[in-house]
């Protein structure tokens, strides 16, 4: 039996017997898109597979050329992956899982009211595979847009890890025109999708004078408006909910209502054209973000220094802390030139390693505090610090200074 | 010159000035309480010191015998540190960084209208030094004032690890009494502390009708209400504003007003009298909780394995994700009979493996998922776990189903 993508099949495993359509795979596994909207994958050496009906490939048929209309913005869609990229194969039960921007811009018609679109595909994965060579591809894909004319950027990109990637592109680039990262929580079969409000947001923050880099994400539950957060300061809260990014520490730069696309300013930014395009995209892939926990073993840090780690982001408890046994190691780490960076488990708030005794002898030992940092960007920040300093001292400097806007003097107390 | 605790005195260094009162120290360090509320210690070696004026000790006049109330509950106190532990030393300049139950209420008058105290000092640490071995002599503490006839247990705790403290308890001991956790994040001699606030509201909670381990602090940054989160939901969410703690993944228990100590109940509780007093003390302290970062080697998951930890915590991303490399480690951990439970570093929201590619192959690989549990209290459950089931397997099962309301069936939607 010859199966394509597309066919419907019935997949029994271990006497469950389970029916969708074919989709590509990857893993050398069957995977299937079953009614619930989700996929299911089977060893083929331990399922038995049997055609219920072939698939009416092509089953999209190749959208017509998109078309350009004359005084609209220049906006480039770079895609990664993640849920937001499996949109269209999901919503038409078709089994490219490769986004075009034709596929995408067809699916959501109101996104051709507000530019005209040229579409990359730089990856095809889930967010949780990123690392920081991909970052590295990335940040380099997005300045060509920029420098081939394009008046802002999104990348689409799963969720998962968007944290990270829209904090590593924040610290690479320094912009002119807007670079928007965008996701769904729920892929666009699902009735309660947030593909398309949050595609039309972000496409309105491309076009815009927010000359930053951005997260664009619901801002509630429902369909009202999308919030712009920061790159550097926004962090995945929930694991469902479709309003999971969360400002922390600061606010949202704006608001984008998504009746009518209006930008609500909430906070300062910086605007369209103040920067000239620069691209740093050395990083020093060998940090380590290590979260401590009551009874910790000192070993556990030293592992890390022993395995030729360059950096060390460690989240501590309440305002930095971590047991007094610890402190031996933060000083071997600090003598043999690796920065251990202080952050908080907290997330929200700042660190002071000045309070309590802990905190000091920390500081002591070598401790950088990391102020008002999200600990999974201090990992980011030092990457790209230790490998575009000259020095570690100089590395350490750059963590304690604001880069792009991840660090503040003084935590504002009502976000 | 014989400086003696109390004592003011100037402390030299590196052509730096600084004045106060002499602290007790137990790292060698000479410790002064400063005009601004905080401590700062020296090496004595490295500093010059002098006797500035000789202090009035002893400065708190020993209290007099706590008033005993005919008609009141029994509420026993068990201090072991933290900010609210240095209450009454920091107000008064005095040097005992001791707590005693005397000393506390004379300075909290309204707590005497509430109960008649006991109290104890079991430990006096900061709380980022605790560990899995002095959870177990507290439990054993708490339980044995609730044999000696208890009507509620407070534990004054630092707030750094309060989270993982007040989960201990709550899995460790089936209690008929109240047993309440409580802290302060800003110590008591300065003007916006929080201690006696919480520390009157936790007697309100130790008096009432739930026989539950709580955290009790403040709910807002004013000293309206405070909150009675459960012992396994709730997690220190700021490093430093006073409403700091939130319940998550479920609604708070209770609320306690300040003003005139009622309590609104919000949510579902065991009632006092429901359990009788049952301890089980038993952890198995090589757990470790591991979060998980793009790039993250699968060395690091392999180092917990060769080194002899006996369960892991992963905090993988969104739904419960690490990437595609880790999926062997998972394995082999899995093979060596060491537990890998799955949670998400969005903290918010529930891990579901079942819906991704990445997800399903940890599960494939023996990968446990954690519902909507805390990263932070699946790692004190599967310390308990391991110890108190007679095999793995049934560790594996105790860990997907509640012990003590830490996991849910389904995550209310607006927590
Ligand atoms: N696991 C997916 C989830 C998503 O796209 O929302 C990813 O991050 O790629
Ligand atoms: N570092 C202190 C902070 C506090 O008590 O709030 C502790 O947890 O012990």
């Amino acid at each position: 039996m010859e199966l394509e993508l597309g066919d419907r099949i019935a997949v029994t495993k271990e006497g469950v017997r389970r029916e969708g359509v074919l989709m590509p795979s990857v893993s050398g596994h069957v995977v299937i898109k079953m009614e619930s909207g989700y996929n299911a994958g089977f060893d083929p050496e331990r399922s038995a597979v049997e055609l219920v009906a072939k698939g009416k490939a092509p089953m999209v048929p190749t959208p017509p050329p998109l078309p350009r209309r004359e005084g609209l913005a220049k906006v480039s869609i770079l895609s990664t992956g993640g849920t937001i990229a499996s949109k269209v194969d999901y919503r038409t039960g078709a089994v490219t899982s490769r986004f075009s921007a034709e596929e995408i811009i067809s699916s959501i018609p109101e996104l051709l009211e507000i530019a005209n679109y040229d579409g990359r595909v730089i990856y095809n994965i889930l967010s949780e595979n990123m690392k920081a060579e991909y970052w590295q591809v990335l940040a380099k894909a997005v300045a060509s847009e920029i420098e081939k004319g394009a008046d802002g950027v999104i990348v689409t990109h799963g969720t998962d890890t968007m944290t990270y990637t829209a904090a590593a592109l924040s610290f690479m680039i320094k912009t002119p025109v807007p670079i928007v990262l965008v996701g769904s929580q729920r892929s666009s079969d699902r009735p309660s999708s947030d593909a398309a409000m949050n595609a039309v947001s972000a496409a309105a923050v491309a076009t815009s004078d927010i000359g930053e880099v951005t997260v664009v994400m619901h801002g509630t539950d429902s369909d009202d408006y999308a919030l712009v957060h920061r790159g550097t300061r926004v962090r995945k809260m929930h694991t469902s909910r479709r309003d999971a990014f969360r400002s922390i520490n600061c606010h949202p730069i704006a608001r984008v209502n998504y009746r009518n696309r209006d930008i609500e300013v909430l906070g300062e930014y910086r605007r369209r054209g103040e920067a000239a395009l620069e691209v740093r995209e050395k990083l020093e892939p060998r940090c380590a973000l290590v979260k401590y926990f009551p009874g910790a073993e000192p070993d556990i840090l030293d592992y890390y220094i022993r395995s030729g780690y360059r950096g060390i982001v460690l989240e501590g408890t309440g305002l930095g802390h971590v047991a007094s046994d610890w402190i031996g190691s933060i000083s071997s780490a600090t003598e043999a030139g690796i920065p251990v960076v202080i952050t908080s488990q907290c997330l929200r708030g700042r660190v002071c390693d000045r309070v309590y005794d802990t905190g000091r002898d920390i500081l002591a030992a070598g401790g950088i505090e990391g102020g008002d940092i999200l600990p999974e960007v201090a990992l980011v920040k030092l990457m790209w610090a230790l490998a575009n300093a000259p020095t570690v001292d100089e590395a350490k400097r750059i963590m304690m200074a604001p880069l792009a806007g991840e660090i503040s003097a003084s935590t504002p107390t009502t976000v």
